[in-house]
Protein backbone atom coordinates (compact mmCIF):
# COMPACT_ATOMS: atom_id res chain seq x y z
CA UNK A 1 0.00 0.00 0.00
CA UNK A 2 1.63 3.07 -0.75
CA UNK A 3 1.26 6.60 0.82
CA UNK A 4 -1.38 8.08 -1.44
CA UNK A 5 -3.45 4.37 -1.38
CA UNK A 6 -3.60 5.17 2.48
CA UNK A 7 -4.37 9.06 2.62
CA UNK A 8 -6.99 7.89 0.11
CA UNK A 9 -8.32 5.49 2.37
CA UNK A 10 -8.60 7.60 5.52
CA UNK A 11 -10.52 10.34 3.23
CA UNK A 12 -12.96 7.75 3.23
CA UNK A 13 -13.27 7.17 6.19
CA UNK A 14 -13.66 10.57 7.90
CA UNK A 15 -15.14 12.17 4.79
CA UNK A 16 -17.98 14.48 6.13
CA UNK A 17 -20.43 17.24 4.75
CA UNK A 18 -19.78 19.50 7.22
CA UNK A 19 -20.27 23.66 6.46
CA UNK A 20 -17.33 24.19 9.14
CA UNK A 21 -14.67 22.42 7.02
CA UNK A 22 -14.07 24.29 3.61
CA UNK A 23 -11.66 21.39 2.49
CA UNK A 24 -11.41 18.15 4.52
CA UNK A 25 -8.37 15.73 4.91
CA UNK A 26 -6.24 15.46 0.70
CA UNK A 27 -4.91 18.75 0.50
CA UNK A 28 -1.56 19.89 1.97
CA UNK A 29 -3.61 21.44 4.80
CA UNK A 30 -7.10 21.57 5.65
CA UNK A 31 -9.61 24.67 6.04
CA UNK A 32 -11.98 25.56 8.58
CA UNK A 33 -14.71 27.83 8.67
CA UNK A 34 -13.10 31.70 8.65
CA UNK A 35 -10.19 30.29 6.85
CA UNK A 36 -8.13 28.91 9.61
CA UNK A 37 -5.67 26.66 7.67
CA UNK A 38 -4.38 23.17 9.55
CA UNK A 39 -2.34 20.80 8.97
CA UNK A 40 0.06 17.76 11.07
CA UNK A 41 3.43 16.31 9.98
CA UNK A 42 5.03 13.63 11.85
CA UNK A 43 9.19 12.75 12.26
CA UNK A 44 9.78 9.31 13.42
CA UNK A 45 13.44 8.02 14.92
CA UNK A 46 14.57 5.14 12.15
CA UNK A 47 11.89 6.30 9.43
CA UNK A 48 12.77 10.36 8.91
CA UNK A 49 15.83 10.45 10.52
CA UNK A 50 18.54 8.73 12.13
CA UNK A 51 19.57 9.94 16.36
CA UNK A 52 23.24 10.79 15.67
CA UNK A 53 22.12 13.05 12.63
CA UNK A 54 20.23 15.72 14.30
CA UNK A 55 20.73 17.55 17.95
CA UNK A 56 17.15 17.75 19.73
CA UNK A 57 17.16 21.09 18.58
CA UNK A 58 17.37 20.03 14.76
CA UNK A 59 14.80 17.60 15.05
CA UNK A 60 12.60 20.55 16.50
CA UNK A 61 13.50 22.33 14.21
CA UNK A 62 12.92 20.10 11.10
CA UNK A 63 9.73 18.73 12.66
CA UNK A 64 8.14 21.67 12.80
CA UNK A 65 9.32 23.19 9.30
CA UNK A 66 7.69 20.05 7.60
CA UNK A 67 4.48 21.00 8.98
CA UNK A 68 4.74 24.97 8.52
CA UNK A 69 5.68 24.47 4.61
CA UNK A 70 2.06 22.88 4.58
CA UNK A 71 1.09 26.03 5.32
CA UNK A 72 3.19 27.72 2.85
CA UNK A 73 1.77 25.73 -0.10
CA UNK A 74 -1.59 26.79 0.87
CA UNK A 75 -0.43 30.40 0.93
CA UNK A 76 -1.89 30.82 4.02
CA UNK A 77 0.13 32.47 7.12
CA UNK A 78 1.89 30.67 9.83
CA UNK A 79 0.17 31.17 13.20
CA UNK A 80 0.37 28.36 16.00
CA UNK A 81 2.69 25.24 16.58
CA UNK A 82 1.08 22.35 18.75
CA UNK A 83 4.36 20.02 19.80
CA UNK A 84 3.46 16.52 20.82
CA UNK A 85 7.10 14.79 21.39
CA UNK A 86 7.65 11.16 22.03
CA UNK A 87 10.82 10.46 24.14
CA UNK A 88 12.82 7.94 26.06
CA UNK A 89 14.36 11.03 28.84
CA UNK A 90 11.50 13.68 29.69
CA UNK A 91 13.91 16.41 29.98
CA UNK A 92 14.81 16.13 26.48
CA UNK A 93 12.01 17.11 25.45
CA UNK A 94 13.36 20.46 25.97
CA UNK A 95 15.55 20.61 23.28
CA UNK A 96 12.89 19.29 20.90
CA UNK A 97 10.71 22.50 22.26
CA UNK A 98 13.48 24.71 22.04
CA UNK A 99 13.72 24.09 17.88
CA UNK A 100 10.43 24.14 17.67
CA UNK A 101 9.68 26.88 19.20
CA UNK A 102 13.02 28.64 16.69
CA UNK A 103 11.78 27.14 14.16
CA UNK A 104 7.98 28.86 14.74
CA UNK A 105 9.60 32.14 15.73
CA UNK A 106 11.65 32.28 12.20
CA UNK A 107 8.92 31.65 10.43
CA UNK A 108 6.37 34.17 12.15
CA UNK A 109 4.40 31.45 14.39
CA UNK A 110 4.08 30.90 17.73
CA UNK A 111 4.40 27.34 19.84
CA UNK A 112 1.09 27.41 21.72
CA UNK A 113 0.96 23.84 22.84
CA UNK A 114 3.07 20.63 23.84
CA UNK A 115 2.68 17.16 25.14
CA UNK A 116 5.42 15.03 26.23
CA UNK A 117 4.71 11.12 26.38
CA UNK A 118 7.67 8.96 27.46
CA UNK A 119 8.56 6.35 24.47
CA UNK A 120 12.12 4.48 23.19
CA UNK A 121 11.29 5.86 19.86
CA UNK A 122 11.87 9.80 19.20
CA UNK A 123 8.71 10.90 17.41
CA UNK A 124 7.41 14.60 16.97
CA UNK A 125 4.01 15.11 15.73
CA UNK A 126 3.57 19.05 14.73
CA UNK A 127 -0.02 20.23 14.39
CA UNK A 128 0.23 23.70 12.52
CA UNK A 129 -2.33 26.13 12.49
CA UNK A 130 -2.47 29.25 9.90
CA UNK A 131 -4.98 31.66 8.48
CA UNK A 132 -5.68 32.04 4.62
CA UNK A 133 -8.77 34.46 3.01
CA UNK A 134 -8.22 32.15 -0.32
CA UNK A 135 -6.32 29.64 0.19
CA UNK A 136 -4.36 27.90 -2.31
CA UNK A 137 -5.36 24.39 -3.22
CA UNK A 138 -3.76 21.69 -5.17
CA UNK A 139 -6.45 20.69 -7.31
CA UNK A 140 -6.89 23.87 -10.09
CA UNK A 141 -3.56 23.61 -12.52
CA UNK A 142 -5.05 24.06 -15.97
CA UNK A 143 -3.58 22.55 -19.73
CA UNK A 144 -1.07 25.29 -20.63
CA UNK A 145 -0.86 26.91 -17.28
CA UNK A 146 3.42 27.18 -16.69
CA UNK A 147 5.11 24.68 -13.91
CA UNK A 148 7.14 26.30 -11.58
CA UNK A 149 9.39 25.43 -8.55
CA UNK A 150 10.71 28.29 -6.02
CA UNK A 151 14.58 27.05 -5.63
CA UNK A 152 16.72 24.76 -5.99
CA UNK A 153 16.36 20.86 -5.64
CA UNK A 154 18.06 17.90 -4.80
CA UNK A 155 19.91 19.51 -1.65
CA UNK A 156 18.58 17.62 1.08
CA UNK A 157 18.38 14.59 -0.67
CA UNK A 158 21.95 15.15 -1.28
CA UNK A 159 22.57 15.63 2.46
CA UNK A 160 20.70 12.60 3.85
CA UNK A 161 23.25 10.76 1.22
CA UNK A 162 26.18 12.08 2.47
CA UNK A 163 24.81 11.54 6.44
CA UNK A 164 24.54 8.27 5.05
CA UNK A 165 27.86 7.62 4.41
CA UNK A 166 29.41 9.12 7.46
CA UNK A 167 29.88 13.12 5.88
CA UNK A 168 28.59 14.84 8.48
CA UNK A 169 29.07 18.78 7.52
CA UNK A 170 28.68 20.85 4.59
CA UNK A 171 25.79 22.81 3.52
CA UNK A 172 23.92 20.40 1.75
CA UNK A 173 23.67 18.70 4.87
CA UNK A 174 22.73 22.02 6.66
CA UNK A 175 19.42 22.04 4.05
CA UNK A 176 18.58 18.89 5.06
CA UNK A 177 18.95 19.75 8.87
CA UNK A 178 17.44 23.35 8.64
CA UNK A 179 15.09 23.66 6.15
CA UNK A 180 13.08 26.69 5.64
CA UNK A 181 9.78 27.08 4.46
CA UNK A 182 8.50 29.05 1.98
CA UNK A 183 6.13 31.89 3.32
CA UNK A 184 8.05 34.49 1.30
CA UNK A 185 5.92 33.68 -1.77
CA UNK A 186 2.53 34.92 -0.50
CA UNK A 187 1.68 37.97 -2.14
CA UNK A 188 3.75 37.53 -4.82
CA UNK A 189 2.30 34.51 -6.59
CA UNK A 190 -1.40 33.85 -7.84
CA UNK A 191 -1.58 30.20 -8.21
CA UNK A 192 -3.91 27.79 -9.78
CA UNK A 193 -2.68 25.02 -8.11
CA UNK A 194 0.68 24.86 -5.43
CA UNK A 195 1.85 21.80 -3.02
CA UNK A 196 4.73 21.58 -1.21
CA UNK A 197 7.89 19.29 -2.11
CA UNK A 198 8.14 17.28 0.67
CA UNK A 199 8.39 13.84 -1.43
CA UNK A 200 10.16 14.98 -4.41
CA UNK A 201 9.35 17.01 -7.91
CA UNK A 202 8.43 13.86 -9.43
CA UNK A 203 6.00 12.78 -7.22
CA UNK A 204 4.40 15.96 -5.22
CA UNK A 205 3.60 17.47 -9.06
CA UNK A 206 2.13 14.09 -9.95
CA UNK A 207 -0.45 14.67 -6.98
CA UNK A 208 -0.66 18.27 -8.42
CA UNK A 209 -1.62 16.60 -11.65
CA UNK A 210 -3.89 13.78 -10.41
CA UNK A 211 -5.67 16.95 -8.15
CA UNK A 212 -6.49 18.42 -10.79
CA UNK A 213 -7.14 15.91 -13.69
CA UNK A 214 -4.48 16.71 -15.76
CA UNK A 215 -0.50 16.18 -16.68
CA UNK A 216 2.95 17.75 -16.58
CA UNK A 217 5.52 18.00 -18.93
CA UNK A 218 9.20 18.60 -17.09
CA UNK A 219 12.33 20.03 -18.76
CA UNK A 220 15.36 18.40 -17.56
CA UNK A 221 17.27 21.08 -17.97
CA UNK A 222 15.34 23.98 -16.31
CA UNK A 223 15.44 22.24 -12.92
CA UNK A 224 17.58 24.03 -10.83
CA UNK A 225 20.23 23.08 -8.21
CA UNK A 226 22.57 24.63 -6.13
CA UNK A 227 25.78 25.32 -7.10
CA UNK A 228 28.14 22.51 -6.62
CA UNK A 229 25.30 19.94 -6.38
CA UNK A 230 26.09 17.98 -9.26
CA UNK A 231 30.28 17.52 -8.36
CA UNK A 232 29.15 16.66 -4.98
CA UNK A 233 26.96 14.44 -6.06
CA UNK A 234 29.45 12.90 -8.64
CA UNK A 235 31.90 12.93 -5.76
CA UNK A 236 29.82 10.03 -3.92
CA UNK A 237 28.88 8.07 -6.96
CA UNK A 238 25.26 10.04 -6.96
CA UNK A 239 22.94 11.30 -10.06
CA UNK A 240 22.53 15.07 -9.91
CA UNK A 241 19.20 14.91 -12.66
CA UNK A 242 18.06 12.14 -9.82
CA UNK A 243 18.53 13.34 -7.10
CA UNK A 244 16.50 16.98 -8.38
CA UNK A 245 13.67 14.89 -10.32
CA UNK A 246 13.34 12.23 -6.78
CA UNK A 247 14.78 14.11 -3.86
CA UNK A 248 12.16 15.06 -0.88
CA UNK A 249 12.39 17.50 2.02
CA UNK A 250 13.75 20.71 0.20
CA UNK A 251 10.24 22.23 1.02
CA UNK A 252 10.46 24.32 -2.09
CA UNK A 253 7.09 24.52 -3.65
CA UNK A 254 5.95 23.34 -6.92
CA UNK A 255 2.97 25.75 -8.42
CA UNK A 256 1.32 26.34 -11.90
CA UNK A 257 0.05 29.89 -13.07
CA UNK A 258 -0.70 31.16 -16.53
CA UNK A 259 3.66 31.83 -17.52
CA UNK A 260 3.77 35.13 -17.05
CA UNK A 261 5.90 35.70 -13.79
CA UNK A 262 8.69 37.74 -13.21
CA UNK A 263 11.94 34.67 -13.45
CA UNK A 264 13.37 36.34 -10.40
CA UNK A 265 10.27 34.89 -8.55
CA UNK A 266 10.27 31.20 -9.29
CA UNK A 267 12.13 29.24 -12.33
CA UNK A 268 9.72 27.89 -14.65
CA UNK A 269 10.16 24.22 -15.08
CA UNK A 270 7.66 23.10 -17.28
CA UNK A 271 3.99 22.95 -18.67
CA UNK A 272 0.63 21.33 -17.83
CA UNK A 273 -0.55 19.39 -20.15
CA UNK A 274 -3.31 17.17 -20.91
CA UNK A 275 -3.23 13.66 -19.93
CA UNK A 276 -2.36 12.80 -16.92
CA UNK A 277 0.93 11.73 -14.86
CA UNK A 278 4.16 13.59 -15.03
CA UNK A 279 6.80 13.27 -18.02
CA UNK A 280 10.41 14.97 -18.39
CA UNK A 281 12.02 16.06 -21.35
CA UNK A 282 15.57 15.08 -21.29
CA UNK A 283 18.15 17.74 -22.85
CA UNK A 284 17.98 15.35 -25.92
CA UNK A 285 14.75 16.02 -26.61
CA UNK A 286 13.50 12.46 -25.49
CA UNK A 287 10.57 11.85 -23.04
CA UNK A 288 10.33 9.57 -20.21
CA UNK A 289 7.82 9.62 -17.12
CA UNK A 290 9.22 10.87 -14.16
CA UNK A 291 9.98 8.73 -11.06
CA UNK A 292 11.53 8.76 -7.94
CA UNK A 293 10.53 10.27 -4.83
CA UNK A 294 9.74 9.37 -1.32
CA UNK A 295 6.60 7.06 -0.89
CA UNK A 296 6.50 6.88 3.33
CA UNK A 297 5.20 2.99 2.73
CA UNK B 1 11.07 15.76 37.49
CA UNK B 2 7.49 15.47 37.24
CA UNK B 3 4.73 16.72 34.12
CA UNK B 4 4.27 19.64 35.66
CA UNK B 5 7.67 20.58 36.02
CA UNK B 6 8.46 19.39 32.56
CA UNK B 7 5.52 21.74 31.35
CA UNK B 8 6.49 24.40 33.04
CA UNK B 9 10.16 24.62 31.45
CA UNK B 10 8.45 24.32 28.50
CA UNK B 11 6.18 27.35 29.02
CA UNK B 12 9.58 29.06 29.28
CA UNK B 13 10.80 28.11 26.45
CA UNK B 14 7.86 28.86 24.17
CA UNK B 15 6.61 31.81 26.16
CA UNK B 16 6.33 34.75 23.54
CA UNK B 17 4.26 38.15 24.09
CA UNK B 18 2.09 38.01 20.64
CA UNK B 19 -0.97 39.61 19.91
CA UNK B 20 -2.69 36.43 18.33
CA UNK B 21 -2.24 34.48 21.27
CA UNK B 22 -5.17 35.31 24.25
CA UNK B 23 -3.84 32.28 26.20
CA UNK B 24 -0.56 30.26 25.66
CA UNK B 25 0.78 26.53 26.96
CA UNK B 26 -0.12 25.70 30.50
CA UNK B 27 -3.94 25.77 30.46
CA UNK B 28 -6.18 22.84 29.22
CA UNK B 29 -5.66 24.57 25.99
CA UNK B 30 -4.30 27.33 24.32
CA UNK B 31 -6.55 30.18 23.04
CA UNK B 32 -6.01 31.94 19.36
CA UNK B 33 -6.95 35.20 17.73
CA UNK B 34 -10.75 34.93 17.30
CA UNK B 35 -11.43 32.62 20.24
CA UNK B 36 -10.04 29.52 18.14
CA UNK B 37 -9.37 26.88 21.04
CA UNK B 38 -6.95 24.58 20.47
CA UNK B 39 -5.31 21.17 22.82
CA UNK B 40 -3.00 18.45 21.90
CA UNK B 41 -2.44 15.01 23.61
CA UNK B 42 -1.08 12.06 23.11
CA UNK B 43 -1.22 7.64 23.72
CA UNK B 44 1.32 5.87 23.79
CA UNK B 45 1.87 2.19 23.89
CA UNK B 46 3.21 0.58 26.95
CA UNK B 47 2.79 4.12 29.03
CA UNK B 48 -0.97 4.51 28.30
CA UNK B 49 -2.68 1.52 27.16
CA UNK B 50 -1.32 -2.17 26.16
CA UNK B 51 -2.17 -3.17 22.61
CA UNK B 52 -4.06 -6.55 24.40
CA UNK B 53 -6.36 -4.19 25.74
CA UNK B 54 -7.69 -1.74 22.85
CA UNK B 55 -8.77 -2.70 20.02
CA UNK B 56 -7.30 -0.22 17.30
CA UNK B 57 -10.94 1.38 16.75
CA UNK B 58 -10.30 2.06 20.98
CA UNK B 59 -7.10 3.40 20.73
CA UNK B 60 -8.70 6.28 18.13
CA UNK B 61 -11.66 7.24 20.00
CA UNK B 62 -9.82 7.07 23.78
CA UNK B 63 -7.06 9.24 22.07
CA UNK B 64 -9.42 11.56 20.68
CA UNK B 65 -11.79 12.12 23.61
CA UNK B 66 -8.67 12.41 25.57
CA UNK B 67 -7.98 15.49 23.54
CA UNK B 68 -11.28 16.74 22.68
CA UNK B 69 -11.61 16.69 26.79
CA UNK B 70 -9.54 19.60 27.22
CA UNK B 71 -11.69 21.70 25.05
CA UNK B 72 -14.87 21.08 26.88
CA UNK B 73 -12.64 22.23 29.97
CA UNK B 74 -12.78 25.11 28.86
CA UNK B 75 -16.21 25.51 28.08
CA UNK B 76 -15.32 25.50 23.68
CA UNK B 77 -17.57 23.66 21.33
CA UNK B 78 -15.49 21.05 19.44
CA UNK B 79 -14.89 21.44 15.98
CA UNK B 80 -11.72 19.89 14.26
CA UNK B 81 -9.39 17.28 15.12
CA UNK B 82 -6.07 16.27 13.67
CA UNK B 83 -4.57 12.49 14.05
CA UNK B 84 -1.01 11.94 14.10
CA UNK B 85 -0.71 7.57 14.07
CA UNK B 86 2.88 6.00 14.46
CA UNK B 87 1.90 2.47 13.62
CA UNK B 88 4.18 -0.52 12.17
CA UNK B 89 1.54 -1.94 9.72
CA UNK B 90 0.30 0.74 7.90
CA UNK B 91 -3.19 -0.33 6.98
CA UNK B 92 -3.63 -0.63 10.64
CA UNK B 93 -3.82 3.02 10.90
CA UNK B 94 -7.38 2.92 8.98
CA UNK B 95 -8.62 1.15 12.41
CA UNK B 96 -7.45 3.95 14.58
CA UNK B 97 -8.61 6.30 12.18
CA UNK B 98 -12.17 4.76 12.37
CA UNK B 99 -12.24 5.23 16.09
CA UNK B 100 -11.18 8.56 16.10
CA UNK B 101 -13.80 9.72 13.16
CA UNK B 102 -16.10 7.95 15.38
CA UNK B 103 -15.20 10.16 18.84
CA UNK B 104 -14.91 13.19 16.66
CA UNK B 105 -18.61 12.88 15.37
CA UNK B 106 -19.68 11.44 18.95
CA UNK B 107 -18.70 15.01 20.13
CA UNK B 108 -19.86 17.25 17.66
CA UNK B 109 -16.31 17.47 15.71
CA UNK B 110 -14.70 16.62 12.28
CA UNK B 111 -11.33 15.13 11.32
CA UNK B 112 -9.62 17.08 8.97
CA UNK B 113 -6.29 16.06 9.42
CA UNK B 114 -4.21 13.21 9.33
CA UNK B 115 -0.41 11.77 9.02
CA UNK B 116 0.64 8.11 9.28
CA UNK B 117 4.03 7.17 10.06
CA UNK B 118 5.69 3.92 10.32
CA UNK B 119 7.35 2.63 14.08
CA UNK B 120 6.86 -0.47 16.00
CA UNK B 121 5.47 1.58 19.36
CA UNK B 122 1.68 2.23 18.20
CA UNK B 123 0.68 6.30 19.30
CA UNK B 124 -1.75 8.51 18.48
CA UNK B 125 -1.47 12.14 18.81
CA UNK B 126 -4.32 14.06 18.30
CA UNK B 127 -4.99 17.67 18.02
CA UNK B 128 -7.97 19.02 18.58
CA UNK B 129 -9.73 22.89 17.72
CA UNK B 130 -12.60 24.29 18.91
CA UNK B 131 -14.03 27.77 19.44
CA UNK B 132 -15.20 29.77 22.92
CA UNK B 133 -16.30 33.38 22.97
CA UNK B 134 -15.13 33.82 26.63
CA UNK B 135 -13.36 30.39 27.34
CA UNK B 136 -13.42 28.78 31.19
CA UNK B 137 -9.35 29.01 32.46
CA UNK B 138 -7.93 27.12 35.35
CA UNK B 139 -7.12 30.25 37.22
CA UNK B 140 -10.17 32.15 38.26
CA UNK B 141 -11.13 29.93 41.20
CA UNK B 142 -12.30 32.54 44.24
CA UNK B 143 -11.89 31.46 48.06
CA UNK B 144 -15.57 30.50 49.44
CA UNK B 145 -16.58 29.11 45.65
CA UNK B 146 -18.21 25.83 45.37
CA UNK B 147 -15.68 22.73 43.91
CA UNK B 148 -17.74 20.46 42.11
CA UNK B 149 -17.31 17.25 39.64
CA UNK B 150 -19.65 16.64 37.08
CA UNK B 151 -19.86 12.70 37.38
CA UNK B 152 -18.50 9.64 38.82
CA UNK B 153 -14.67 8.99 39.55
CA UNK B 154 -12.48 6.31 39.48
CA UNK B 155 -14.67 4.02 37.42
CA UNK B 156 -11.50 4.50 34.33
CA UNK B 157 -9.00 3.77 37.54
CA UNK B 158 -11.07 0.48 38.40
CA UNK B 159 -11.10 -0.57 34.61
CA UNK B 160 -7.59 -0.02 34.59
CA UNK B 161 -6.82 -2.39 37.54
CA UNK B 162 -9.32 -4.98 36.07
CA UNK B 163 -7.32 -5.40 33.08
CA UNK B 164 -4.33 -5.39 34.75
CA UNK B 165 -5.62 -8.91 36.06
CA UNK B 166 -6.68 -9.79 32.79
CA UNK B 167 -10.31 -9.48 33.44
CA UNK B 168 -11.86 -7.55 30.24
CA UNK B 169 -15.32 -7.01 30.27
CA UNK B 170 -17.86 -4.96 32.46
CA UNK B 171 -18.64 -1.20 32.80
CA UNK B 172 -15.89 -0.15 34.62
CA UNK B 173 -13.62 -1.72 31.55
CA UNK B 174 -16.10 -0.13 28.95
CA UNK B 175 -15.61 3.62 31.09
CA UNK B 176 -11.83 3.03 30.71
CA UNK B 177 -11.77 1.57 26.70
CA UNK B 178 -14.66 4.21 25.66
CA UNK B 179 -14.66 7.46 27.74
CA UNK B 180 -16.90 10.55 26.42
CA UNK B 181 -15.81 14.46 27.18
CA UNK B 182 -18.36 16.57 28.46
CA UNK B 183 -19.28 19.03 26.53
CA UNK B 184 -22.92 18.82 27.39
CA UNK B 185 -22.38 21.01 30.06
CA UNK B 186 -21.48 24.23 28.38
CA UNK B 187 -24.31 26.53 28.70
CA UNK B 188 -25.49 25.24 31.99
CA UNK B 189 -22.42 26.23 34.29
CA UNK B 190 -20.65 29.70 34.36
CA UNK B 191 -17.32 28.27 36.50
CA UNK B 192 -14.88 30.77 38.07
CA UNK B 193 -12.30 27.98 36.93
CA UNK B 194 -12.28 24.46 35.24
CA UNK B 195 -10.14 21.63 34.60
CA UNK B 196 -10.58 18.02 33.22
CA UNK B 197 -9.82 14.92 35.31
CA UNK B 198 -7.44 13.48 33.36
CA UNK B 199 -5.29 12.72 36.04
CA UNK B 200 -7.30 12.32 38.96
CA UNK B 201 -9.37 14.55 41.14
CA UNK B 202 -6.50 15.00 43.71
CA UNK B 203 -4.05 16.24 41.05
CA UNK B 204 -6.08 17.70 38.87
CA UNK B 205 -7.85 19.76 41.38
CA UNK B 206 -4.41 20.69 42.81
CA UNK B 207 -3.45 22.22 39.44
CA UNK B 208 -6.75 24.29 39.37
CA UNK B 209 -5.97 25.90 43.01
CA UNK B 210 -2.18 26.60 42.18
CA UNK B 211 -3.45 28.02 38.96
CA UNK B 212 -5.87 30.70 41.40
CA UNK B 213 -3.57 30.62 44.42
CA UNK B 214 -5.99 29.42 46.64
CA UNK B 215 -6.68 25.83 48.21
CA UNK B 216 -9.31 23.16 48.54
CA UNK B 217 -10.60 21.08 51.05
CA UNK B 218 -12.99 18.27 49.61
CA UNK B 219 -15.20 16.36 51.73
CA UNK B 220 -14.48 12.80 50.93
CA UNK B 221 -18.38 10.97 51.49
CA UNK B 222 -19.49 13.68 48.76
CA UNK B 223 -16.74 12.16 45.88
CA UNK B 224 -19.14 10.36 43.80
CA UNK B 225 -18.75 7.15 42.13
CA UNK B 226 -20.63 4.58 39.81
CA UNK B 227 -22.80 2.00 41.64
CA UNK B 228 -21.02 -0.82 42.31
CA UNK B 229 -17.74 0.56 42.33
CA UNK B 230 -17.02 -0.24 45.93
CA UNK B 231 -18.09 -3.75 45.76
CA UNK B 232 -16.13 -4.02 42.79
CA UNK B 233 -13.20 -2.66 43.64
CA UNK B 234 -13.28 -4.25 47.04
CA UNK B 235 -13.21 -7.75 44.83
CA UNK B 236 -10.07 -7.49 44.01
CA UNK B 237 -8.80 -5.64 47.20
CA UNK B 238 -8.40 -1.64 46.01
CA UNK B 239 -9.92 0.83 47.76
CA UNK B 240 -12.74 2.68 46.35
CA UNK B 241 -11.65 6.24 47.84
CA UNK B 242 -8.30 6.31 47.01
CA UNK B 243 -9.61 4.94 43.77
CA UNK B 244 -12.46 8.29 43.09
CA UNK B 245 -9.88 10.62 44.65
CA UNK B 246 -6.65 9.37 42.70
CA UNK B 247 -7.63 7.60 39.37
CA UNK B 248 -7.73 9.81 35.99
CA UNK B 249 -8.88 8.71 32.94
CA UNK B 250 -12.98 9.56 34.14
CA UNK B 251 -12.82 12.69 32.12
CA UNK B 252 -15.29 14.12 34.00
CA UNK B 253 -14.53 17.78 34.91
CA UNK B 254 -13.50 19.94 38.41
CA UNK B 255 -15.21 23.24 38.42
CA UNK B 256 -15.29 26.12 40.92
CA UNK B 257 -18.36 28.69 41.09
CA UNK B 258 -20.62 30.01 43.70
CA UNK B 259 -22.60 27.45 45.34
CA UNK B 260 -25.87 27.99 43.33
CA UNK B 261 -26.09 25.18 41.26
CA UNK B 262 -28.77 22.49 40.28
CA UNK B 263 -27.22 19.34 42.05
CA UNK B 264 -28.76 17.69 38.84
CA UNK B 265 -26.26 19.44 36.73
CA UNK B 266 -23.10 18.93 39.06
CA UNK B 267 -22.16 17.24 42.25
CA UNK B 268 -20.80 19.59 45.14
CA UNK B 269 -17.33 18.17 46.50
CA UNK B 270 -15.79 20.76 48.82
CA UNK B 271 -14.90 24.37 48.74
CA UNK B 272 -11.70 26.55 47.90
CA UNK B 273 -10.12 28.05 50.52
CA UNK B 274 -7.51 30.41 51.45
CA UNK B 275 -3.69 29.37 51.15
CA UNK B 276 -3.04 25.81 49.09
CA UNK B 277 -2.99 22.28 48.00
CA UNK B 278 -6.03 20.22 48.38
CA UNK B 279 -6.91 18.52 51.80
CA UNK B 280 -9.77 16.08 52.16
CA UNK B 281 -11.86 16.26 55.39
CA UNK B 282 -12.85 12.21 56.15
CA UNK B 283 -16.06 10.89 56.85
CA UNK B 284 -14.92 11.05 60.35
CA UNK B 285 -13.73 14.67 60.27
CA UNK B 286 -9.81 14.58 60.27
CA UNK B 287 -8.36 16.38 57.72
CA UNK B 288 -5.30 15.13 55.47
CA UNK B 289 -3.59 16.02 52.33
CA UNK B 290 -5.07 14.30 49.15
CA UNK B 291 -2.53 12.48 47.59
CA UNK B 292 -2.77 10.13 44.22
CA UNK B 293 -3.20 10.51 40.64
CA UNK B 294 -1.28 9.91 37.69
CA UNK B 295 2.35 11.94 36.61
CA UNK B 296 3.17 10.99 33.74
CA UNK B 297 7.10 11.32 34.68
Amino acid sequence: VTEDDLLASIREIVSVDDPRVALGVGDDAAVLDGGVVVSVDAQVEGSHFRRGWLSLEDVGWRGTVAALSDLAAMGATAEAVISSVVIAEASDALGVMRGAAQAAHAHGAVVVGGNVARGDTLSLHTTVIGRARTPWTRSGARVGDAVYVTGPLGSAALGWRLLERGDDGGPFVERWRRPRARFDLRGAIAPTACIDLSDGLALDLGRLCRAGAVGAVLEEAAIPTEPGLAAAAAAIGEDAAALSLGGGEDYELAFTMPASLDPAIAVRVGEVVEGAGVRIRARDGTLRDAVGGHQHF
